[in-house]
C-alpha cells in the first residue's frame, strides 16, 4: 500500500511568516511550493526548496491567480491569454529556483480559488492544462478526486494525481462538504488518521450522512498552517506507517523507485 | 565584421503600452525581454517571445529590482539572499515562457538601476553573478563595456558580452557622460549611425572632449520606446549593413553559426 | 439646458502613459481621477488633480478593485469587509492628494468591472454605498442611468448622478449594447455629437433597433485614451455649446453655482 | 510626569498576521497605524483603527516607502515628487479609514528605512515635511530624539514629538547603538522598565559605555510583534504607573486634556 502526502509550503511573504515548513517537510512526501502569486517571495521559496531537496521531498508548483492581498482565495475572471501565461510564468520561476536548490519541479497543483474553480469550469481548466503542456507536458497535475478536471486533463494527455483532503468532510456524491456547512472541517487527529487509513486501505470514507463513499486518491492533502495542523499531520503519518502503508511521492511510485 | 544589436522589449504592462516591439524585432539581433519585475506581464512577455522566436532573434532575460512603480530605475539596497533569489526567479519565469514560445533564454542583462549599480558595486554584482551561475552557468552576462563587473563575472566563470550605447556620449576614460550633463544623449540618427559604424570598424568613438577612446563592444544597445528611437535604430542598422557589417547575435557569433 | 461631461483621468502609472489629461481637462467639467488601485501613481494623480484645480474642473474618486495588472477590468469576488475598506482607502487617499492640490473630492465613480458589477449586484453595491457613507455621506455617486444601483443608493440616502455614454449604443430597454455585439461602440464624432445633443435636449436616444429610448442622465461620459477619442470629445463639446447647452459639473448645478 | 507610549500597529497583511494589536492597544496611548505601503490591507487597518477608537488611543499615520516585499526596511532613492505624493497618499488613505472608524489621524511617524534615512538626510526629510504640510500642517511629526530632522521640521513650522526606544541601547552622543553591534537591543523587561522610568523622571539613560546621556523624549516606542515584546511592554507600563507617571498621548498632553 502506497500513498503520497502533500502540503502547501513556502507561503511566507517578506516579513510575514506562515506555516512551519520544516516540520511539515518531515511529514509529507510532496511539497506544493508557492510561486509568488498568492504567497512566497523568491528568497523564502528558495529556502523551502532547499529544505525539500535536503529531505528528498518531491516538489510541485502551487500556481495561483495573481492576488497576494487575497491569498489567491478570490475568484478572478482572467482572460485565457492572461491565465495561461500566468501559470507558465509561475512554473518557470519555480523551475529556476528549484534548479538553484538542486531539485526540480515534478507536478503542478493549482491553489485556492483557482483550484476550486477549474475543478468544474472547463474554460479556465483548459487554460491551465494548456499552460502545463506548453512548458513541460511531463508534469503531473494534482486534481480534486472525482472532479471533471480529471477527464479534461487526461484527454489532453496530462498525467493526473487525484487527492483527498485529510480534514474535510465528504458528501455521499464524493464532493467536499462546503465550508459554510457543519461537518466541513474535521478536528480530531485520531479520527482523521483512522479515516485516512481506511481511505488508503479500502478507497472509501464515511460521508456526512453516514453512508460509505468511494474516493480514489493517490495523494492526501494535509494542512500545516497552525500548531494543531502540524500535530494532526504527524498523527496521520504515524498511523499510516503503523498500518504498514508506504508514504512516498506519486512521482516515485509511478517511476517504480523502491520505497 | 560582426556586431550584435540589442534592445529592451516586452516592457508593456497590462493596459499600458511601451515601445514598438514588432518594429524593433526587425532591427535587432538580441531582445532583452522584461521579466515582470520592472515591466512586463506574463501574457505580454509571451507575445514578445513568440515574435522574437518567429524572427530568429536571440532572447535574454532583462532582470530588475522588484519595482514596477519605479520601472526598476531606483536603487534598492536588497539583501544578498533576496537579490540572488529575485534574479533566479526572473530568469526562471522567462525560461518557462520562452519554452512555451519555442525559444530559450541565452543571456542575462540587468536593467536600469541594477545595471548601473552592479557595474561598479561588487557586493550586488557578486549576487547577480551567483544567481546566474546557480540557474544556468552557460548564460552570458551583458555588461557595460569597460566596467569592473566584467572582471568579476569572468573570474566567476561567466561569459560576458560588452555593450556600447548607440545614442550616449562617452568621456575620455570610456565611461558614459552622465545624463545630467550636456552631450549625454545624442539625437542625430545619421551621426549616431556613423559613430557606431566606426565603433564596429575601429573599436573607437570620439569622446565628449574630442579625443578618441577605445570601446571594446560585442553588442550595441538601441532604444525603441519612441518613434524617433525606432527611426534611429533603423538608420543605424541600414548604415551598418551598407558598410558590410554582419548583424547577428553574439551567441550565434560565438557558436560559429553562419551569418 | 445643463449637462456635465466626465472622463477618466490620472490613469498613467509610473513610466507608462495613458490618455491626454491636459486635453481632456479642457473638455470636461468633471474628472474621474484614478486612486491607485487600477491605475495612477501618487505623483501622477497629484499632477492631474493640480491641473483639474487650475481649470476649475470638479474632482471625483474613480475607485476600483485592486488590480493594476488587469486595469480593474476583471471581476473579483471581494469579501464585503475588504471591498468596503478598499473603497474608503481609495477615497481617502484621493482626498489627501486633492487637499494638497487645493481642491477636494466631490463624488465617487466606480471603475471598470466594479462599475458594471454593482450596477446590478446588490451585495457589492451595498458595500460601495456603505463605504461612501462611512467616509463622507455628502459625496455623490455616479451610476449607470437606469441601473438598479440608483435605487439602492438613493434608499441609503446618497445623492446619485446618472450618466450616459457618448460613444456607446443603447438597446430598447435603455441598457448598453454589449461590447461583444455590433453597434456597441460608435465611432463617428459628428453622429455622436448629434446623438448627445438630442439626449441633452430631449432625454432620448435612438436604440440599436431604431426605436426611441428615454435616458435620464445628468452627465455624459467621454473617453480620452486615444487621439480619436480626444477629437470626439472636443467635437461633442463644441456641438453642445453651439446648441446653447451649459456644460458644468452636476455638483455646481445642484449647488446653484452660476454657470 | 507625563509620557506617551507608542507602538507600530495594523501591520498584518491579507492572510498574514503580525503583532497582537489588541494587547498593545491596552498598553499604549498612541498607535502608529500602517498605511498599506509597508504593511496593512484596508480591512485590517480599519479594524485596528476601530479598536484604537474604542480604547481612546490616539492614531498616527505610519508612512513608508512603497515596499511590501521588504516591509519598508530597504532604502529607496525615490524622486522628491514621488516621495511627497506617496506620503500624502498614505496619510489621506488613513484619514479616510479613520473617519469611517470614528477617529482621526493626529500625527505622522515615518516607518523603517524612511524613518532612519530622513533622520539625517535633508532632501528626503524636506520631502516628508512638505508632504505633511501639504495635507494638514497641524499634524505632528514623530522624530528620533536628537536627530537633525527635528530642526528641519520645526523650521518648517511642524510640531515635532521626540521619541526614545525602550529596548534599544544608546551611545554617549545620544544616538542608537547600531543593530550590528552588541548592546543594540535590550531583552530584560525589568531592566528596560527601570531604564525608561528613569528616562521619564530624569531625562537620562545610561549609554553603552556606562556614561549618562540626556534624551529629551515625549514618547517611548514599544515593540509588540512577539509574545516577549508584549510582556515587556506591559511590564514597562506597570512600572511607569507604579512610579506615578501619567501615560497619555502627546496630543492630549499638548491640548491640555485632563489625564
Amino acid at each position: 500500500m502506497n500513498i503520497d502526502l502533500n502540503s502547501d509550503l513556502g507561503e511566507s511573504f517578506g516579513a510575514w511568516r506562515m506555516g512551519d515548513d520544516a516540520a511539515m517537510l518531515d511529514v509529507v512526501s510532496s511539497a506544493n511550493v508557492a510561486c509568488g502569486f498568492h504567497a512566497g517571495d523568491p528568497a523564502g521559496i528558495l529556502a523551502t526548496l532547499r529544505a525539500a531537496a535536503a529531505r528528498g521531498v518531491t516538489v510541485g508548483a502551487h500556481v495561483s491567480y495573481p492576488d497576494l492581498a487575497g491569498f489567491g482565495r478570490r475568484n478572478m475572471d482572467m482572460a485565457s491569454s492572461d491565465l495561461r501565461a500566468a501559470v507558465i510564468y509561475q512554473i518557470g520561476a519555480l523551475q529556476g529556483l528549484a534548479a538553484a536548490a538542486g531539485t526540480r519541479v515534478r507536478y503542478v497543483k493549482p491553489h485556492g480559488a483557482l483550484y476550486n474553480f477549474i475543478a468544474h469550469d472547463e474554460r479556465q481548466a483548459q487554460d491551465v492544462i494548456a499552460a502545463v503542456r506548453a512548458i513541460d507536458a511531463s508534469l503531473a497535475l494534482v486534481v480534486l478526486a472525482g472532479s471533471p478536471l480529471t477527464g479534461w486533463a487526461r484527454a489532453a494527455g496530462l498525467r493526473t494525481v487525484a487527492e483527498a483532503f485529510a480534514d474535510r468532510g465528504y458528501r455521499p456524491d464524493g464532493s467536499l462538504v462546503p465550508r459554510s456547512q457543519p461537518g466541513a472541517v474535521l478536528h480530531d487527529p485520531a479520527a482523521v488518521a483512522q479515516r485516512m487509513a481506511r481511505l488508503v486501505r479500502d478507497g472509501t470514507v464515511t460521508a456526512d450522512d453516514g453512508s460509505t463513499v468511494c474516493i480514489e486518491a493517490q495523494s492526501i492533502c494535509l494542512h500545516g498552517d497552525s500548531p494543531g495542523a502540524v500535530a494532526m499531520a504527524r498523527a496521520l503519518r504515524e498511523r499510516l506507517l503503523a498500518e504498514g502503508v508506504t508514504i512516498r511521492s506519486f512521482v516515485e511510485a509511478e517511476e517504480g523507485v523502491p520505497a
